[in-house]
């Protein structure tokens, strides 16, 4: 399988940790957002309309896009997906949580700030960022309500929710989110960092 | 069952649409969004801590929000979710997609023009709306390029990935959205729209 990625994005990371942790092997093919290489008429056409990364290419070629269904794709036969439908339905709230809620906050301001550059905004980005921060710390208070009373985010072991949330999480200093008030996201986080076969996102 | 609930809401109906699919029976309760009921105290901490509607109520008691994964506990037994592996992480892709790249440019357009009104936005938002609307356009030209070739979004029939996309995208002429050019999402619309058991949003 080859996955399609730009290798700092939170969302290609999923699928690279899904695999070091079930012990699945991933080529890797990089594409460099920043010089809009997801927008190329080649990429639009053979890898994902859509012109987003990541994309998993499966052996028959099959494209496979969106961050999430990749690591259902990846993890479902692992442990990392429950068993019973509530615990399935659960994992697909924090899953859709964190892309509605969690990523285009945290991600995205830690993008603007990290790697686009604050000089580089338009002036409508610009005018979204205070919004942006606001809204991405009360994603993480939700988390950290959650972490108050629950070890994990699904159950009572890892699951594919606490993978997909831990993508952005961990590096949301990098876009100024200060983790320090955050006590039970900053324990969990050290949970997860430390799941046997864990890869960091340097890797 | 409950669904806790604003009618008007695409999101909402999405789980109201595949109940009424499957023969299930939903109860009903509403939260005016418009006055910021489900903001208040008492359904942060009872209902759902992040503040959104819908919310299935399960016998239990047991509450599950996000829209998407409403529908998949609705409609996993059924014939609306794939039996093999690689038909239900396409089904979540395109369900990623809508939360992703679709809601969140015609659903808030939507509700900014036809439910807030352009009068009440405030200034981010009003400089946000030229480029929702363009994100919008884009989300819908994919579709179309997609059932272009594809009868149904995933496989040979209608799936969960069909009754997350329909519940925004047939309203979006309520947010301006002229569809007229999108013939094959008119044909789509149209297939989804005689589904034995079909119920309108207004229903």
């Amino acid at each position: 399988m080859i996955l399609h990625e730009y290798a700092a994005s939170g969302n290609c990371y999923k699928a690279r940790l899904i695999a070091a942790l079930t012990g699945q092997q991933l080529s890797r093919v990089q594409h460099d957002i920043l010089a809009g290489a997801t927008r190329t008429a080649d990429f639009l056409k053979r890898i994902n309309a859509n012109g987003r990364i990541p994309v998993l290419e499966l052996d028959d070629g099959t494209m496979l896009a969106e961050s999430n269904a990749i690591l259902f794709y990846l993890g479902a036969d692992s442990a990392f997906w429950p068993s019973e439908r509530l615990g399935q339905a659960k994992v697909l709230e924090w899953l859709n949580f964190e892309q509605y809620s969690h990523e285009p906050n945290i991600a995205t301001v830690r993008f603007w700030r990290a790697y686009l550059g604050e000089a580089r905004l338009t002036q409508v980005q610009r005018a979204q960022l205070p919004g942006r921060i606001e809204q991405g710390h009360a994603a993480l208070a939700v988390m950290e309500s959650h972490l108050h009373s629950c070890a994990w985010m699904v159950g009572d072991g890892p699951t594919l929710a606490d993978i997909a949330l831990y993508a952005y999480t961990h590096v949301a200093p990098e876009g100024g989110f200060d983790l320090t008030p955050y006590v039970n996201v900053r324990r969990w986080l050290d949970q997860v960092g430390t799941l046997p076969g864990h890869v960091p996102i340097t890797a």
